[in-house]
């Protein structure tokens, strides 16, 4: 299973055909792609952060669904307009306000579903921050 | 189980206690609390969208999240720092650009863990934009 | 949403088409259906316990697997080979050794994908003893 | 994070503390540990088929909640009652009527919560059957 996009199609469709992602500020940056996976960063900024002066759920929840929605893309090209309609997410430990990287990797890619898993951890470290598992719908093509 | 925290102290918590919630303006309102409940609303704006038109999934996330945590607080007061440990999200309709409402039920209150499920609708229509059911971790009081 | 298949239907469809249902005693039983949902109950024994007296849980994802796909089938008709794509349970309380009603209802009806939520409960009780959500795959019909 | 008791340990366990996993026949075996993870195997039998001639969610619900308490148990030692409170699965793909082999790792073991998750596969086979994230309870020691 070979991505078909380079990291440079990955990063330039973010920032034409998902500008929204880059609303706040480029803090989402495609960083590795391979067999199956693909692996994005974020670099968090204050208004990232929750009570306690941990990052968000909804940064963490954006990182993993961004990142499996690149992975998808990697494997099947930019073309298809394929939606999130499953996300579970387990948070693990609270992440420092320091960058965040999420690889994701297919579980399983079919015709009309794909799913994927995602997990967060800050470079550094071996602990995850968060583990996630995501479906995606994929139109007929 | 009746709710100890009124409607005006769930909008002075967001504002003073999380006011990252409002960053980018104040988008989050809480509207109604009541037994075992409350609801939000959010008016989105053209940064909550993604391609296709439709309001994001970290959008609703944050949405499902964050009322699913003011219902806790409104039962439970505002002293304790409850995490999220677990948020599972099915995303069932596609939203159009236009207010959303959330009325989370609390499933669960236990000594160490509550769960909780979320329901999005748009005004105007019975159907569910989008259903989750959300655990969180409740610090020793 | 309207019901196009009878209890006794349904009842009928778990014996003849889903037999390995009843594989170790007759302790399923469709007992009501109506607009978007169905209700199903089980008369647990002595195996469908775990350490502790409680019922166990694949006892109770069992009994939501089996309630959504009969929920399914009562609005889609029994000829589809729909399959469980997603399940996420949550075990609220733990439930006595009497018998278990679990209520399906559908939140989605799709062409490709159905999702419906499921609450099991103890008669003369209204805690949960269990809510799960799950997703289900329509083949081409 | 390793191990504290063994493959023999484990097995001795479900036989004595847990002996309803065998009630219909012994098809459940531990058959590996390690550092952070565990192993399990079923053969399973015409009764745990569902329509269409695949292994029933059931099956693999109850293999995937098993191999991850065993994990769990080998890791923390078989005194504590720990409970499952929340369990995500992805059915991803049709098991034929052979055995499985699960595979848990732990991603957190916090004081009072642990999640691991579930790989479900068939020897012989690259391809996952299902995939599984799980969160346990762990009373206080």
């Amino acid at each position: 299973m070979q991505p078909i996009l380079t990291i440079q199609d990955l990063n330039r469709f973010l920032e034409t055909d998902f500008s929204e992602v880059h609303h706040d500020g480029k803090v989402f940056e495609v960083i590795a792609t391979g067999p199956g996976y693909a692996t994005m960063r974020i670099e968090p900024g204050e208004r990232h952060l929750r009570p306690g002066g941990t990052i968000s759920g909804p940064t963490l929840f954006a990182l993993a669904d961004i990142t499996a929605y690149i992975t998808l893309l990697a494997h099947i090209g930019p073309v298809a307009l394929a939606v999130t309609t499953n996300l579970n997410i387990n948070f693990l430990r609270k992440p420092v306000l320091a960058p965040l990287e999420c690889t994701c990797r297919i579980l399983k890619l079919g015709k009309r579903l794909a799913v994927l898993d995602a997990a967060i951890s800050q470079p550094g470290s071996d602990d995850l921050v968060a583990h996630a598992t995501a479906t995606y719908s994929i139109p007929p093509r």
